[in-house]
C-alpha cells in the first residue's frame, strides 16, 4: 500500500509556506496548470488514461450517464481551464483583516484570515473535480490531498502529475497537492485518521460517501447536504408571480439540491390558486402528490404519504399541502426541511418577518425561486458544495469558507495584571 | 431514566421563538434570574442542596480543592449575579447584518447572524457553570440543555429550577433551559445522540470528558483545548523587556491554558540572555529544564526529555532550547505546539512577519505575554473557553461564536435563467 500518512505529512509541511504565499504567486501556479492542460504531450497522456478508465467502466457494466460523466472530451478540458481562470480572477481571501482594535493596555489586536492548512477531498467519479477542487484549495492558500474514485484513477493520476509539475515550474512546492493513488476503502480510512496533518475533510459525492466520511474522520468534516426545499404561498402572495416562481424552482434543474420539492398553500387561497399552479406544473411534466384536502380541490392528484413530505424527489415530482397561516407553515418547514433553502411568497411584511426570523435554513427566500442558492449566483465565484451545517460554513462553500482566522497581537512588552 | 430526548426536543421547539426574541426581553430574563438569586427562599433551598452535595463529596473522599470548587458561598453567588449582569450589558449578536448586497438580477441578499439553536453543555463539578453557561446561551438566542457532574447534582437542580421559574416570570418559555437530571454516562450518551434537537455540544472539563464527547457526539462539538505555549526570543529582542514578559507568561497563573511552557532562544544571544532569565524564573520558584546545549550555559538546569517539549506543565516548570533563527523556531513551534498561543519577542520586522505569517496558532503574539488569550482581555466579554479548532470558532468562544449566519434573500418574483 502507498504511504498515505507520508503524503499527508508532506502536504502539511508544504502548507506553512503556501499560507504565506502571495496571490500573484498562487495565481501563477494556477496559470501554469491551465497552460499545461493545453500542451499536446499532456493532452495525449490524459486521453490515453481517460480511454483506459472509460474502457474499464464499460467492462464493469457502468451505465451511460456514468460513463458520460467520466469522459474527458475537449469541451470538458476547456471547462476545466475556464474554471482555473475564474479562480485566478477571484480575490485572495488570505490576509484579510477581519477585525482590528487597540486594547486599553495598548495591545494591537487583529483577527486575520488564514488558510485552514491541509484540506482532504474524497470524491467520486468525475475527474474534473481533481482540478476544480485543487484550484480552490490553492487559491485559498491550502494544501490539498486528493482521493478520487476507482473508476477515474488513471485520469486522476495524470491530472495530478500535470498539476504537480506545473506548480513546480511556477516555483511552488509540488507537495502542496497530494494524491492518494489507491482508491481502496482502506486507504481512505488511513487518510481519515491523519488529523495531525489534514485539518478538514470535504466529501464530494452521494449520501453513502458522506456517511462513510462522517463516521470515520478523526478531523472536522465540511459536508454538503441534500435539500428538501419548501415554498410557502401566503394568502397575500401575488398569485400571478407565484406560478412561474414555483415552476422555475421545480423544473429549471430538478436534480439539484436547491430544487423545490414541497408547496405549502394557505387554505384561504387554495381553491383559487391550486388549479392554476397544478396545470402549469402538469404542462412541464411534473407529477403532483397532495393531502386528502388537496384532492378535494384537485381530484386527479395522487395521495401523498407521510414519508413523501420528508422526501427530496430530485425529479419531476412535487407535493401540495394546506395550512392556516404563517405559524403553521413555519412549524411544518422546521420539522420537515433539511434546512437548505426555503421560501415564502407574500406581500404581508409581518408574515415575511415571522418567516425569515424563524425558518432555520441556510437560505431563506422571499418572493423568489429557491434555485438561486449557489456560489456563482450569490456572487462568490466557484464553490465546493452547499453546507447546511450551522458551524463554520453555512450556504455555498466558496473561497472564504476554506479559510480560518487567527489573532495576531502586537505589543511592546505588555504583561497581564 | 428521565426522558432525555423529550427535554432536548422541547428545548428545540422553544428555540425558534427564542431566536426571534428581542435583546430587551432576553435581558429581562437574565435580570429575573439575577434577582431570583437574591431571594431568601431560593438562597435557603440552594444552601440546603449545596450542603448535601458537599457532604456527599466529603463522604466520597473528595479532596479539599475539589470541595472548595463545589461549595457555593455568598461570594460565589455574588460572582454569578455579577456574571449575569455583565452578560446583560454585552451587545446582542443576533440580527447583525454580516454582509449585504444587491445581485445583478435585483435580489437583495443579506447574511444575517442567527443563533445556533440548541447548545448542549456537559460539564464537571463547579455549579456556577450552570448559571454562567445558561446566561451566555440565552443572550445569544440559544436554548441550552445542561448536564452537570454527579457531585453537584443537588445544587444544579435547584439552580435550574430557579432559572426556569425566573425565565417564565419574565414572560419567557421555561423550556429554553433543559436540565438532564441524571448524571450517568448513559444519560450523557443519549443526549449526545439527539442531533435532531441539539445543534452543538460544548464539553467543559478535563481531557477525559472532552474525548468522551468527541467520541460519542452525533452533532458537532466545540471543544476547548490545552495550551502547550511557546515564546521565541529572537536575536534582536529587547532583552530587558523579554525577562518580565516571559516571567509573567509563566507565573501570573501557571494552571491556565495560555500560560507559557517553552522558551526558544536564538543561539546568538543565549549566553547573554539565559542567565538573566534563569535567575528571574528561579526567584519565582520555577524549575527549568533544558537541552544539553542549554546546560553548557546553565549547568544547574535539569536535562529535558523529548517528551517534556510536548508537555503542558500547567505549573512552575518550563523548558529552554536554542535555535538558529526564526525559520527553525517556527518549524519547532508548528511541530510541537497545540496551536493555542505562541509568541515572538523581536525588533526585526522581517522576522516578526515570518513568524506571524507561519505560526499556525489561534493567537500569535509579538512582544507580549501569552497570558492575554482570554475573552475578557480581548474585549469580548464572558467566554465559554478557548478554541484551538480552525473551523467555526478559533480563540475565545464568546457570544458571537455561539451564533451562525443564514442568508435572507428578498426578491420580486425572480426566477433562475
Amino acid at each position: 500500500m502507498i504511504d498515505v500518512k507520508d503524503i499527508c505529512k508532506r502536504a502539511k509541511q508544504a502548507s506553512y509556506e503556501l499560507a504565506a504565499t502571495s496571490a500573484e504567486k498562487k495565481n501563477a501556479m494556477l496559470a501554469a496548470i491551465a497552460s499545461a492542460l493545453t500542451e499536446d504531450a499532456n493532452l495525449a497522456r490524459l486521453a490515453e488514461a481517460n480511454a483506459a478508465d472509460v474502457e474499464a467502466a464499460r467492462r464493469n457494466g457502468r451505465e451511460e450517464p456514468f460513463i458520460d460523466r467520466l469522459t474527458l472530451n475537449d469541451k470538458r478540458i476547456a471547462t476545466m481551464i475556464e474554471g482555473l481562470k475564474q479562480v485566478q480572477s477571484l480575490p485572495d481571501p488570505v490576509g484579510e483583516i477581519v477585525e482590528s482594535r487597540v486594547l486599553p493596555n495598548g495591545l494591537d489586536l487583529k483577527r486575520v484570515r488564514v488558510p485552514l492548512g491541509v484540506i482532504g477531498i474524497i470524491y467520486e467519479a468525475r475527474p474534473n473535480v481533481t482540478v476544480d477542487a485543487a484550484a480552490l484549495c490553492l487559491k485559498s492558500g491550502n494544501s490539498v490531498v486528493l482521493r478520487g474514485g476507482k473508476d477515474a484513477i488513471n485520469s486522476n493520476r495524470v491530472l495530478y502529475n500535470i498539476m504537480r509539475d506545473a506548480i513546480a515550474s511556477a516555483g511552488g512546492n509540488g507537495d502542496v497537492v497530494g494524491f492518494i493513488d489507491d482508491p481502496s476503502r482502506e486507504a481512505s480510512k488511513v487518510m481519515l485518521e491523519q488529523e495531525a496533518y489534514v485539518d478538514v475533510i470535504i466529501p464530494r459525492g452521494g449520501e453513502g460517501l458522506k456517511h462513510f466520511v462522517l463516521d470515520n474522520a478523526a478531523m472536522p468534516v465540511i459536508a454538503s447536504a441534500g435539500g428538501n426545499c419548501h415554498t410557502y404561498v401566503e394568502r397575500t402572495a401575488d398569485l400571478e408571480k407565484a406560478v412561474p416562481v414555483i415552476v422555475n424552482a421545480k423544473v429549471q434543474r430538478p436534480s439539484t439540491c436547491n430544487a423545490l420539492e414541497h408547496v405549502i398553500v394557505d387554505r384561504a387561497i387554495a381553491r383559487e390558486f391550486l388549479p392554476a399552479l397544478y396545470s402549469a406544473l402538469k404542462a412541464e411534466g411534473v407529477a403532483v402528490l397532495g393531502t386528502e384536502e388537496v384532492r378535494e380541490i384537485l381530484p386527479e392528484v395522487e395521495l401523498a404519504t407521510e414519508q413523501d413530505f420528508y422526501t427530496e424527489f430530485s425529479g419531476y415530482k412535487i407535493t401540495f399541502m394546506l395550512v392556516d397561516g404563517v405559524e403553521e407553515a413555519v412549524a411544518f418547514i422546521n420539522s420537515h426541511s433539511t434546512n437548505h433553502s426555503d421560501a415564502i411568497l407574500s406581500r404581508d411584511k409581518d408574515a415575511v418577518k415571522y418567516f425569515t426570523d424563524r425558518v432555520d435554513s441556510a437560505a431563506v427566500y422571499v418572493n423568489a425561486s429557491t434555485r438561486f442558492t449557489d456560489g456563482f449566483e450569490f456572487g462568490l465565484g466557484a464553490e465546493m458544495g452547499i453546507s447546511t451545517q450551522k458551524l463554520h460554513a453555512r450556504g455555498p462553500i466558496a473561497l472564504k469558507e476554506l479559510t480560518s482566522v487567527k489573532y495576531v497581537i502586537v505589543g511592546d512588552g505588555q504583561t497581564r495584571k
